[in-house]
């Protein structure tokens, strides 16, 4: 499975790349390649400074390993060595009313003392994180990971979605999500139903839907016009996506503590951020009412 | 000690706040009055938008109540309740000339579950972060504090100079200090040589010092002329700030994760921030300099 799964987040991280420059029309990626210390590597593609997305991060890894003690921990379960690869992305554009969106897709595998595989399994998902919230793109997102779930198991989405919410939380704001949400699932192993190629195919499915639940909301918002105050207002809401991933994201924090690639894991960040004490929208604004929705996530399909 | 503490840092919140504006000369702090649900509560104090100073906060609180399974962990000790007061500040000013200052200083009792206090101890410090180095200002800084340091133990400053460098280090990039240090200390608590009065003492002369050390500085660097280059240095730098407090600093973690007022513990972030992937400055300039001091902190007095 190691393999297979390599080389298709390997095509796939060609695949979106391609399709954000090609919306782009401009900027390129630049492309770093880097090797880690204890085994493996990756490639990490960057675009910065495009006329449409201000930053993007696409990096894919596959790095292997002993499990360490911080490493067994975080994983809630245990082995003597390990071997991990998937994508991860995060793409924010300049016009606030582009949403800002993340994906990640990965397979894990286990290993005893004599290198038998003790264990394997599927993580992954993607939310979308809005400025000013457009309904129908919410809907749409959702609706085409939904239309990838359906077809593998009816009980997939709404168990994910709901992951999803939990998980993109930043609780220390009144339990304010990152965002409208999306699907999020981790530990997807063979069972009694379903073996590991039925999980392989999932993920791809997932992985497949990303441009096509992404680029056309781009396409649809990317010539609205906007004034300094909605940019200064993306700016703030940046603020609350730099807290949840350096505050509650579980593999940022890992990552960093682990001695991993600092500048692939930090890609995510956004290019120019704000903090203000106490800033509040005004009441019945726009802005108020997607955190009323931040805060209270809905059913999109 | 829990009621002369308490009076100190009112006081020392008051004249601190007066010495900022009147440098300032223009804006004035605005004053939140806080509650706490399970105990006490605080006054934050914040300045923006100044001439001098972009974005400030002076905050005090005295918190009590029970403690929980979390602040038992991070005391690394034991108790049915606890008291806290204390004075935090950071001050990010405009000119990228100007440093950055942080300072806290507080107090902690611990009691048993007949309310006999068990345990006591003071801790605090103040610390540096130049966007640019002038050499002089980090021997001001460090020769004040340890003017005060000497008055008590020829030992508290080498020390605490140390436990500084340590603590404000954001090891995830190559052991890069935060700035130019200062002073940190913790759980100073009476002993054979000491009571609990001349740590009072101690920690009253620290206080006593931060204006003294910190604004001549501000005085001799906010009409120095800069660009916008190094203006976005600034903001670049201000993104490690931000990495710092969000993922290695213990009170900021242990306050958004154990309910504290998310406002007031995030007051400390800089106003307008960078993050660029693999930012690096130009060998032989200005800005790698202060790289290389901050990943290997000198002796400055």
């Amino acid at each position: 499975m190691k393999e297979p799964f390599e080389k298709y987040i390997a095509d796939l991280q060609n695949s979106i790349c391609q399709s954000i420059e090609q919306m782009d029309g401009n900027e390129k990626f630049k492309e770093d390649v880097w090797q880690r210390e204890g085994g493996g590597g990756g490639v990490t593609r960057v675009i910065s400074n495009g006329i449409i997305f201000e930053k993007g991060g696409v990096n894919r890894s596959a790095v292997f390993g002993e499990v360490t003690p911080a490493l067994a921990a975080q994983l809630k379960t245990s082995g003597a060595s390990f071997f991990a690869t998937g994508i991860s992305l995060v793409i924010h554009p300049v016009n606030p009313m582009v949403p800002t969106v993340h994906a990640n897709f990965r397979y894990f595998e286990l290993y005893d003392q004599q290198k038998n595989k003790i264990d394997g399994w599927f993580g992954g998902g993607a939310d979308l994180t809005p400025y000013y919230l457009f309904e129908e793109d919410a809907v749409h997102f959702h609706q085409t990971f939904k239309s990838a779930c359906d077809r593998f198991d009816p009980s997939f989405y709404p168990t994910f979605k709901l992951q999803c919410d939990n998980y993109f939380n930043n609780t220390h704001r009144g339990h304010e999500r990152r965002g409208v949400g999306g699907i999020f699932y981790d530990y997807l192993r063979p069972n009694t139903s379903h073996d590991e190629n039925f999980f392989f195919e999932f993920s791809k499915a997932c992985g497949d839907s990303f441009v096509k639940a992404y680029l056309p909301i781009v396409e649809r918002r990317k010539n609205l016009t906007f004034t300094d105050e909605q940019r200064k207002w993306q700016e703030l809401r940046r603020g609350r996506y730099v807290e949840f991933n350096l505050i509650h994201d579980r593999g940022t924090i890992f990552g960093l503590k682990s001695n991993g690639r600092t500048e692939s894991i930090l890609m995510s960040l956004p290019p120019r951020v704000r903090f203000e004490y106490d800033d509040k929208p005004v009441a019945g604004s726009k802005e108020e009412e997607l955190i009323r929705v931040l805060k209270n996530p809905r059913e999109w399909v």
